[in-house]
Formats: C-alpha cells, structure tokens, sequence
C-alpha cells in the first residue's frame, strides 16, 4: 500500500493540506479518527482505565462517561500500553488500503513500509495570522498574544511525544523526506508535486 | 530580484539541481564561481594574505602561485574579513539579477531579500551511491567506506563553516522554506514544483 505520513508544526496548515491530497490521491485520510477508533477498539474495561490512573496519577485527567478520549491528547503522555494500541491500528489501516495518517508519530511506526514522510511548519508569525483567521468557536475573543502562546505549547507538547515514543527529535530533516514551510508556493503546487512524489512511491 | 538559495549536504545532488533550475528559470547560477570571483577581487596583496596568515596560522594553506582558492575551501575556517568580501559580492549579486547561489551561507546573508530558501539532503547510504557513481578523476580506486568517511567530513564542515558564520544550525528547518530529501520524487518533479515556488517570489 502506500501510505503518507504527515507531521505538522500546530496552525501550519498540515492537516487540510493531508485532507486535500488525500481527496486528490483518492486515498483514505486519518487524523483524530485514528484516536476514535482506538478509544472504540480499547472498550474502556473500568479496571484498565484504573490501572493507567494508578501508574501515572498526573498525566491523565479523570475518565468519565464511558469516553477515553482525553487520555490520547497529546497534552499528555500516553502510557505505553495506549501508545502499542495506537501504533497497532496504524500498522492495520497502512496494511489494508493507501492512506495518509497525519501526526501519532505514524512516520516512525511505519519506517519499515517506507511511507512518504512529509513535515509541514510555518513561521510562528505566519502560523499565528492562519489560526486568528480561522477560530475555533471556543477561541473567540482570543488574542494574538495567547493565540502565540498556545501554538507554541501545542508544539511542545506534540516534540515531547514524539520525543517519548520515538527517541527521535520532532522536525528533525532526517526523519522526514520533504519538509515544507507552508510561507513558499501556494496549496494546490504543493498537492501538485505531493502526488507526483505519491505516484513514485 | 528573485532569489533562490540552495543549501546542501555533500552528494546529496543540491548542486545538479540548482543548475539545473537555474537553466529551467533563465536565472544566473553561482556556486564556485563565487570564490573565484572573491579571489580575483581581493587580488591578494601580499600584506593582506600574510595578515590573514598571521591571525590564523593554524587554519590557511601556505598560499602560492597567486591563488587564493585554497583559503575558500569550507576545510577552514575563514577569517572574518575575507567572508565579509564574499558577503559583499552575494549581495551585489543578489541586487543586479535574478539568481540561484548555492552554500557560502547566502540565505543568512541575504535574509532581508527574503530569497526562497532550499536545503537538500538525502541519506548517508544514498549520497554514497550516487559520489560512488559520479566519481571525480582524483576520486578513482576510492572504496565505499572512505567515500562515507569523505562525505561526513565534508559536512561537518559545512556544519561547522555555517554556524561559525550565521550563529544557526545548518540543516535546521526554521532557517529554509523548503528541505528536499533527494530520496524523493524525481529531479523534474523538484524542479517543477521549485519553478512555480519562484514565479511566486
């Protein structure tokens, strides 16, 4: 199969670019559903939710009405048990059809099918114009000032996952094979010479 | 002017391709070129070259037959004054036509131009595949793992040469708008996808 993998700086414009060349390629598109499905697949046994609390009391929030679905924020560190989970799914969706899985460090997870690992960042200034333009309905009345800072925490907080699970550093050139600052071209030159880079796959 | 600026890891094909782009665009292309047109500028002095030797005995080639070329090699470190020359030049340059300049750190010195700012690489085992098959006359008889050792020579000091001069890491995305690993795609799909990133300067 082949499989795209798409790492992204927060408010860079990763995750459309990845849905956009998905829609292009015909390819099957995972972001925060991968995160459903797992917390679907795991079932959530009470006694499993408990021993996770129990093992790190301060990375998890309280679980309550039957979702998980906060324990996967990657606010948080993920036990290993979630992470092998997670990591399985990923190996089952790049197994079954053509797909591109945007962030859950699935770069590292799939190294061995050889996917195409794509990095998308912006300037911090640049990142902080496309998120004020594109609010959220709970970030309204947002400064630019905060919106600064909660990029810059989202980033950290996805360089320490990455970090955790991989031992790699988030960014770094020699994980990925194309990195683009989203400042250069214009999306639909990047989708152009994604798929190009797609079909040589 | 438009500008493009192409930083490379040694034998990634940084070089091919931005001859090759610059063909495709109608752009002047400087690399070597560079240097030689610094030596031929600075004329070498006599006063001036044993000056350089003085402050810097440890670092510079004894200097014959009135080339300086030698100084220029990234293998040294150069002194501030003869980078201040070459500084000098890529900025004329950059403000008198539209050009591609590959290494000599120019997307540091031209950053207020804001140039479109390249940096190549590709794997260790890829470079030495492809320095393995584009040898150079004094390259003959070389084995793989002396041409690794060459190539990962060659880069620390490039690495070295650029931190020294810009105070950046060399290689880091936050200082490119565009990281190629030449793993991917082909070199028309670069240079196509390169072309219309520059008729959008």
């Amino acid at each position: 199969m082949k499989v795209i993998t798409i790492g992204r700086q927060f408010g860079s414009g990763g995750r459309r670019l990845g849905k956009r060349l998905a829609e292009r390629l015909g390819f099957a598109y995972y972001d925060r559903e991968i995160i459903t499905a797992i917390a679907e697949k795991i079932a959530l046994p009470e006694d499993f939710v408990e021993k996770l609390l129990d093992e790190r009391p301060s990375t998890f929030y309280p679980v309550s009405g039957g979702t998980f679905h906060m324990a996967f924020d990657p606010h948080f560190n993920l036990s290993n048990a979630v992470y092998a989970e997670q990591a399985k799914l990923i190996r089952a969706l790049a197994a079954k059809e053509n797909c591109i899985i945007v962030g859950r460090c699935a770069d590292y997870i799939l190294r061995e099918e050889k996917p195409l690992r794509v990095f998308v960042y912006a300037d911090i200034d640049r990142r902080v114009a496309r998120c004020m333009a594109n609010l959220r309905p709970n970030e309204v009345g947002i400064s630019e000032a905060e919106m600064k800072k909660k990029i810059l925490a989202e980033d950290k907080a996805r360089r320490k996952y990455y970090r955790f699970f991989t031992g790699q550093k988030w960014g770094d050139i020699s994980h990925y094979d194309l990195c683009l600052n989203t400042a250069v071209g214009t999306e639909n030159d990047w989708i152009d010479f994604l798929e190009k880079a797609a079909n040589n796959l």
